[in-house]
């Protein structure tokens, strides 16, 4: 049996659809995230795969093997951000089912053990923390702070989890498992427009830009919209929104940084009340750290000085931050070898091989996006490029397993 | 039996508190503000008065008498903005009952009906709408529209009205009830500094300033916040931004005036999300419904440019408007002439009183508010002040129930 990918892709066409916003809201422990988690189970099972729910909530579908090592990755998340596409996510689970049909079918499956592999909460939609569940794996974040995240509605990942019958008290780093792996391979959908203006319709991923994020909180009085005069107020809103402005100007005038408000929360939030606290939740991106962390401090002190001038007050709280991470050397000329005249791209995004890179070998595998357009209804990935995909992971796949465990 | 306002109102001090936002979020049709609803059953029902809940939710407690017509009322809301204040609202109900006391104890109840009423969504802080309940008794708004207004939660209000036993079908206008009226005064927390200034507990309203909401629907491109450049985007946030920051400006530039930009909210939402669009609650103010209407146009010609200037596109949309409101002159004499020495003051803040008087004569009181801050946690009311405002309404409340019906 091989799968076409937009036939897999089609049996989860209609899950987590958001008609508010348009395009997909799958986050994380949700009945849409949990109904792909079933599908994933679902998948693994029609292959014989043994399914495994990690102590961090991973899914991990097992071809067995000789050996207990070595075992050979590849698989990307099944959550969205809110009102995204199709693509981002799900097309690395469907394309990685597809890949082992064939090297199954090319009786390429060697004695290394096999795993696709879903990582809970990539996009940090629902909790915030980005890569969440490799953070957890990885060390990378304290599960006592995980386990306290809590999303909009106050509920806390601890109490998501428990939910999904995951018990929260495990969470945590898990080193033998990251002992175990040899190489980690995440295909996903390109975020840009790399691959539209090279005619190609896969890509070798390079590295990842650093990026992180930033919540500024901008204080000021509360107050009657109707009553309170012009010039009596300190309103946190006309601070918060000077803020916005400064974010962008100063970004552009830093070469190849990025820096987006892409969420605010005015409290409380009322039509004719003015706010007393504005929250706006800063992405910051540039490939050198360094330069991340001067323009995050330049963003400060404009903040710091624009709300003044209205008479309010602004802090910022680092949320996470991840440095730019170069995939491995030697990962990325094997699989260089195995798709031949293949471009080489770094990406703007951040991803759970980006997180789990500084423990296993990892690389990445982009495919085509028409519009370029990602995080966002519109994003796309044409049938013969989805099934291009699958093909060029199995090629990279096959010489990997090849290798004696 | 004679209560004291400050006992009445501790009864109710632990309803709907905001743990969040501070203060108090008791939104119509909740559960914070039913439980509201239940108190004024129950205050109502230990002095022996009728509750009545008419065709629109509103609630009426009666006091019988011989005559069904030119009844007396007073009364105010019950329900909040988000984080709001203890007294906006609750005040002038528990006011009411308090100057029912009085009146009971010095038989000053005559041949007329008298009644303590409490409006629905008078904050329109659910369904968008302020003085909904006021609104539809007078034919202001159509119930078709009524019933279709949703909440954050995509709940209608005609489903909210079902939920809580009051049939939606029956919304609309009031002609005969209105008819039965002679006189409506509410008393209400004073929304600015006006009482601390001149050194006095209650105030008789002139006006009320004429107000609207506007919703500006700001959109550009969604996409992602890693992999757009800065000079690929066309993002939606940083022109509702520059929009926010030119209300101001605008306002400020038109003596009298008030604008705010209190709620705000990119879509998709996500913190790693260049928003598809942007909505901008707008409310503007001034003694002048022409003034108004210029501001709002110069307000969305700049918004226009501002947009454009992003690639983006705005959109100004009128949510409600009610021009300024004269208290009815004859009643206003009748008030002055029970409080001689009360101040007499207007107010940036819309009530029901406002959207009754175009059809009942009606009339308001304000009680002082020594924070001067109201619509959040901030807002206050001493207790002397409270008492003194039940007795002022009593005082005005006696001689309109002498004349003969």
């Amino acid at each position: 049996m091989i799968t076409s990918v937009p036939s897999l892709m089609s049996d989860i066409s209609g899950v987590g659809r958001d008609r508010a916003r348009g395009g997909y809201s799958r986050f994380v422990l949700t009945p849409a995230e949990l109904e792909l988690r079933e599908w994933f189970g679902g998948e693994a099972a029609r292959r014989s795969l043994d399914v495994e729910v990690d102590r961090n909530g991973v899914l991990w579908a097992w071809h067995s093997a000789g050996s207990s090592t070595g075992a050979v990755v590849t698989g990307s998340h099944l959550d969205s951000v809110p009102g995204g596409g199709a693509f981002d996510g799900p097309l690395g689970i469907a394309t990685a089912f597809c890949a082992y049909d064939r090297l199954l079918n090319e009786g390429a499956l060697g004695d290394r053990p096999f795993a696709i592999a879903a990582f809970p909460e990539e996009e940090g939609a629902r909790f915030g923390v980005a890569c969440l569940g490799s953070r957890l794996m990885t060390g990378a974040i304290d599960p006592d702070r995980a386990r306290g995240l809590t999303d909009a509605d106050g509920v806390s990942y601890a109490e998501a989890l428990a939910g999904a019958g995951i018990d929260p008290r495990h969470i945590g780093p898990d080193p033998d498992r990251l002992k175990s792996l040899s190489a980690f391979v995440e295909l996903h959908v390109e975020q840009g427009r790399g691959l539209i203006d090279l005619g190609q319709p896969v890509a070798v991923g390079d590295a990842i830009l650093g990026h992180g994020r930033w919540r500024i909180t901008v204080r000021g009085q509360g107050n009657h919209a109707g009553t309170t005069l012009m010039d009596d107020r300190r309103d946190p809103m006309v601070a918060a929104a000077a803020i916005v402005v400064a974010v962008r100007d100063l970004a552009r005038q830093q070469p190849d940084a990025r820096a987006t408000v892409g969420r605010i929360q005015p409290v409380p939030g009322g039509t004719n009340v003015i706010a007393s606290r504005v929250e706006v939740w800063l992405d910051v991106r540039h490939p050198s750290d360094e330069v991340t962390a001067s323009l995050v401090a330049r963003i400060a002190a404009s903040a710091s000085s624009l709300a003044a001038s209205e008479g309010c007050t602004a802090s910022v709280t680092e949320e996470s931050l991840s440095p730019t991470v170069h995939f491995d050397a030697s990962l990325r000329s094997s699989l260089c070898a195995a798709l031949p005249g293949a471009p080489v791209l770094g990406t703007g995004a951040g991803h759970d091989a980006g997180v789990l890179g500084s423990h296993v070998p990892t690389g990445m595998l982009f495919v085509r996006n028409p519009t370029g357009i990602s995080h966002a209804p519109e994003e796309h990935v044409e049938d013969d490029d989805a099934d291009a995909g699958a093909d060029a992971l199995a090629r990279c796949l096959a010489p990997l397993l090849r290798v004696a465990g």
